[in-house]
């Protein structure tokens, strides 16, 4: 079984790559009791979490991990933290943000996101 | 019975003005599980997080809060992201900081920091 630090560094991979190509296929990643806090807005489920992130106004976007650190929970999930820069559309200037994730397993030992918050972060 | 924003509100101000004013009084927030990540470097149960915090090269901290976001857990615990600045000594300038929490409850329904991650963000 791969380590909580090798799943943590894979996850987010999988999650911006998916996040900056193709975003509604972040769906795959929630299910129906996930949430996601998004600048302060609140969304529950992977219906209403993909719909959050298909409408942000913008059309393209890239994230560029700084940081990314991992630990275990007391219930077989992880909690990830996210330091990063991201580019949107065609701005120059990289804005930094903080994400914090925990993964739990489904049933069948599918991780899965089951919070998640995302901050933009202002120097 | 507390909303999970009170008690993340409530413990996030109790901690930092904890950290800011004794630092050792922390060791009671944290268990012999418990895990904290701090710029990297991992520790291990109360007594050498306490030692890490109070190893800190610093004589005055002063942390202010500008974020705080709290979901709850499947599980009765709490996730909560933290954006904040730190000034430390005689800095005038601030450094932006993200940290976030994952408080579990012990066998009396008392909240303790279970998973503790702390970054510095360099904007």
């Amino acid at each position: 079984m791969a380590s909580f630090e090798t799943v943590a560094k894979q996850f987010v991979d999988f999650y911006y790559t998916t996040f900056d190509t193709d975003r509604k296929q972040l769906a795959a990643l929630y299910r129906d009791n996930s949430m996601l806090t998004f600048e302060s807005g609140q969304q529950l489920g992977a219906t209403n979490i993909t719909e959050k992130l298909l409408s942000l106004p913008f059309q393209k976007v890239a994230h560029k991990i700084e940081m990314l650190d991992a630990q275990p929970t007391a219930t077989g999930g992880i909690m990830i933290l996210v330091i990063g820069k991201l580019l949107v559309d065609e701005e120059q200037q990289p804005l930094s943000y903080s994400q914090a994730f925990h993964l739990t397993q489904d049933s069948n030992g599918q991780y899965f996101v089951y919070n998640d918050i995302f901050r933009l972060v202002y120097g």
